[in-house]
């Protein structure tokens, strides 16, 4: 089969594919390859891919360990359906139990992607509990199915609100420290405190009782990498103690040593009960995602039907995909990486912050980081008002890719979440041109 | 890494998989390789995979040009998120296109799975009709996520109605011209004339204008192979064109050859406006599913933003194996030889009818074909009542599996749907297996 040129790959998708999130028909840059922490267009150009894709390409680009793992499965057998066992899916399972502790989990649920995982979550928390409302977070993202998208707090819910919200879902206002005039590490203790009251007293007009789960990214992610004030996580675990409440993590985007831990409910003290995963169990390489569930929820389970299911649970080949992923961040204490580049990245965006007038916030947990940009900082005026179709941040954006430096943001702010595999040198290349486009803005969009 | 016994895998399994629609922990059969129409268990048993596993491996296992272009893109690139344009996913919208007809269809939008697809045409009928009403019918599967599933008919859909159904889904009643007391070949106008009557009388309580689309199965797959009665999607498609109303054809099951065209809908005098489809485009190979639509519904998305997307829309890996599957199709005119293969399926399947007391009906079209087993042929009475959790049915599938012929069913029916590379020789091998356990059930288990 001939290559297609660039411009031909460009055209086709103009025509022929629907671009998720934009009108159709605009202008797409192809690519030809990719290698570790890089991708290419057809001209050769190279970007650095700041954000792991859509924070997903965990180990970067074209790991030869999955790559040939996937080869080897793919020779031997690509998908056999749920109703039987393989190895991949066996031992995936097993080593997403243990990873998570096996002392308090049990099982998998597989599914293709993250909006499934929280899907069939939030399917689950209904049966075990025999309650129907969900509440989950304004500030938050879990998918664009419709339970998930319901569940989710950004505007692209909006869409799958047409002709009403899903019975049940019920969002409360989760802490957004530096958006509410707050300053994390000074006054935590009083907005956690806050919060959890807000919450417990909007549980008791809900009714606790009817409360089947609460569900929330452990690090907030595509809104920001909005970070927990100190004990709300465990705050929101009491809470569900209390009330009988089952308490879902989704770790689609902050699982698999994104935050420097395999995942990201480990930097706090709690256990959730069901965690919700894709992205990085695969590093994307094959889609795949999954829902890791507690002895309890399990033993319900082996006790009743478990009304869930989809062809492609526990797909071969992503299983396979799966196993080398997990094996390498084992066998490489990929955490610990995290951790040294952490010691790196956070205080340069920390310099950032001190530097340059658009920059409100820097937040960094792992390499799972992003910046508040404002047009103002003594006012924490925002870049962007929220659901602004005029928004120049897609312009800022665009000067970053013409550097090389690939992101991706919402709203007002620049995620910085580069594969977990990228070196100091890497690192030390890529963030001046950061540094560079701040100062642009800082010169032309700021007060 | 050492390989696992299947024994170990089968532990493995009942410690930590989640297995879809069943309690936990029970026996799962652990299988080792797959090829052709064939897979193996551990013990060295062979199965005819007479279902093509859940109706998806169309061309079978690990067959040798899928499998290729899957290890040739891992080397290259295995994913690239949907911002950007990549040759795998821009050829395979193009040949979805112009294999939908280049003259009416215009754009694919990419999902993983068949569930995502349905959800993804649900939301885009809403945005572009301004209406929120779903039509589905009882008779019919269309996933398990929440929209999905609240447009499915089947009993599976009540999970996800816990804490009510969502707004908007609403049911009509779809011919089942056989367990209706019809004679398919018949009565097929009386039955045309007499749903499509009910149906619009329905549309007129509903409000027509309220109706974004009707979606429905090209031919409904997992609740038996359901064939429309003739008239009866023509008679869909004009009542969509009186009222405004869009059509959805679910070609999950039924596309990709499956039917002797490369979608069911081509069987019938209409253009759905949008059709899903999944399974086939890869044979499940690497999972992968998209809704293809019209130039109409495109042009509506090129003025007005896409309310859609998901991390894995056009998945490169995934499309790279939908590109070589669509070759395969065109390259080895399967169409034609699922034609050949029916001339030999139907007519054995309708011996069947003829001689079992048990075979209440007999429906192939293509190699997409299943029996209705019955307690009484003259009453027509089921071999299970409907949603019966004491059903005799997997007593029979049991069978069958002993004799190395797997298939699933659902409620009375026993698919017979094998992977359309199958040759006359490994036909006539397995179908009389199935003759053998009809009898045994004409002894056994009927009045």
């Amino acid at each position: 089969m001939e290559e297609l040129t660039g411009e031909q790959v460009a055209q086709l998708h103009r025509e022929h594919v629907m671009q998720p999130w934009h009108k159709q028909g605009g202008d797409v840059t192809a690519i030809s390859k990719a290698d570790g922490i890089y991708f290419w267009d057809y001209a050769g150009k190279r970007y650095a891919d700041m954000s792991s894709l859509l924070v997903c390409s965990n180990l970067g680009h074209e790991l030869p360990e999955i790559v040939d793992a996937i080869k080897a499965q793919a020779d031997r057998m690509c998908f056999m359906s749920p109703a039987y066992a393989t190895e991949p899916k066996s031992r995936l399972a097993e080593k997403l139990v243990e990873v998570a502790g096996a002392d308090f989990y049990q099982r998998v649920f597989f599914t293709n992607g993250g909006a499934d995982a929280n899907e069939n979550a939030i399917k689950m928390a209904r049966m075990v509990t025999g309650r129907a409302k969900i509440l989950s977070c304004y500030r938050s993202y879990h998918g664009a199915t419709y339970a998930a998208s319901n569940a989710s707090g950004d505007w692209r819910r909006f869409a799958a609100e047409t002709g009403g919200s899903l019975p049940g879902f019920v969002h409360f206002m989760n802490a957004n420290m530096y958006e509410n005039g707050y300053t994390r590490g000074v006054d935590d203790a009083e907005v956690t405190a806050d919060y959890l009251q807000r919450l417990e007293e909007q549980l008791q007009y809900e009714g606790p009782t009817s409360v089947a789960a609460i569900i929330l990214e452990s690090v907030v992610g595509a809104n920001g990498v909005i970070l927990p004030p100190k004990g709300y996580l465990e705050g929101i675990r009491a809470l569900c103690d209390k009330y009988g409440i089952l308490m879902i993590c989704d770790e689609v985007m902050s699982g698999f040593a994104r935050t420097g831990k395999m995942f990201a409910w480990q930097n706090f003290d709690i256990q959730p009960d069901m965690f919700s995963f894709a992205k990085g169990v695969t590093c994307g390489y094959v889609p795949l995602g999954g829902v890791v569930v507690s002895k309890a929820i399990s033993d319900y389970f082996c006790d009743n039907v478990l009304q869930c299911g989809l062809t492609y649970s526990g797909h071969t080949l992503a299983c396979a995909a799966g196993v080398a992923t997990m094996d390498y961040y084992a066998e490489h204490d990929v955490c610990a990486h995290v951790l040294e580049m952490e010691a790196i990245l956070k205080p340069y965006l920390e310099s950032m912050q001190a530097k340059h007038r658009c920059v409100g916030e820097a937040r960094c947990i792992g390499l799972f980081a992003a910046l508040t940009i404002v047009k103002n900082k003594e006012t924490r005026e925002l870049m962007s008002p929220y659901h602004d179709a005029h928004s120049v941040m897609p312009t800022i954006m665009g000067k970053l890719m013409e550097k090389g430096f690939a992101t991706f943001g919402r709203e007002s702010n620049i995620n910085i979440c580069p594969p977990l595999t990228i070196t100091e040198e890497q690192l030390r290349e890529e963030l001046p041109k950061l540094d560079e486009v701040l100062t642009w803005v800082d010169e032309n969009l700021c007060n």
